[in-house]
């Protein structure tokens, strides 16, 4: 059973703009609203966070849904872990997601800046360097036959596509341009030579691309 | 946590019709050709019945990886158990789906001619006699907590929306036109008044229609 490398309800705007720029613990998209790029994934009845019953069930919950399906464990770039650069200054900070994060399975954060695993309720961090190819190895025995989903941000996305290791994608494209930030695309068509594409236009007003390995 | 009634990959024509009339032994369909009902599904990397690698991994398939996710029971009528009707003459007959019968999960099978209970594999037949709300609660509590799985055929899925039990629906709207057969409804926008929709056309020609209850 082949596993995976799946970005999964990765959000972009119109212009290919995943994040802003200038990220602070206060904003941690930068100068970019995340509730415009997100509201279409808050709005359904599986999207991890709601606290609320209800929600939509159609198209975008199809998404969300998916999010942990056959997932065995996490890659993220350090940038979506913290807002801080460089060494750490110390251990305290644990991510932005709470004593509950959301990923239920071992996440490996990149990092040039070892630090000792911890454990949130049933999600284990690990900071790992090296090539993308190694630390998939590392994901992969992790994940015990499952899927790796591979969280973001744009920079360590670009780092496993040029390294030729994405199987998958789903790219939400919404609405709104923000013009500069962190862009993963000028277009959806630069992976058309090595992806297929389905693009699908939701009622609520995103895109979903999804690409699958040629 | 609400244990759901869900319709999940049921196929119909653009003219509403999911089987054919005459069904037999060697035409569980009847007149209908269901290569031309569930082509979309079979070309997708995680419908069931696939044997070789490979697969399409864009929309459709969302929809085939969705079919046993959080599902703990499947509840379905006689006919799709079975060609024969009537008096069981023997108990030999044991579905269509041979050794590994692709549910996983108990089935109860709706008939007014009761027979034992038997497993293959890991899924389970009980044959149950009652009204849609009785067996539904009986699905609901062999499901422990999961969701439960409307297998059709078009009777049952409509003795069932008119009971007023259903909370979502897929239907997949195949391009071809069958004329005369077992109908699901004249047109989608039958069951608008009392679900919301999304319509979802697929890169592959079918038409997702995606109901949940208002």
């Amino acid at each position: 059973m082949t596993q995976l490398l799946k970005v999964q309800n990765f959000t972009v705007s119109a212009d290919g703009v995943a994040c802003g720029e200038n990220q602070t613990l206060e904003r941690p998209f930068g100068h970019v609203d995340p509730g415009q790029l997100f509201s279409w994934a808050g709005a359904t009845a599986s999207w991890p966070g709601r606290r609320d019953p209800g929600g939509s069930r159609g198209l975008d919950d199809y998404m969300t849904r998916d999010f942990s399906l056959n997932i065995g464990a996490e890659i993220m770039g350090r940038n979506k872990f913290s807002p801080q650069r460089g060494p750490w200054e110390n251990h305290e900070w644990q991510g932005w997601w709470g004593d509950e994060p959301p990923f239920h399975t071992p996440v490996f954060v990149l990092t040039h800046h070892k630090r000792p695993s911890f454990t949130l309720s049933d999600t284990t961090f690990h900071f790992v360097d090296g090539e993308p190819a190694d630390v998939l190895a590392q994901a992969r025995e992790a994940a015990q036959g499952k899927d790796v989903r591979l969280g973001g941000g744009v920079s360590t996305i670009r780092e496993f596509l040029d390294a030729d290791l994405v199987d998958t994608l789903h790219v939400a494209v919404s609405p709104v341009k923000f013009g500069t930030g962190m862009r993963l695309w000028d277009s959806p068509d630069d992976l058309r030579d090595r992806f297929h594409l389905d693009v699908v236009p939701s009622p609520s007003g995103v895109t979903h691309h999804l690409f699958w390995r040629k």
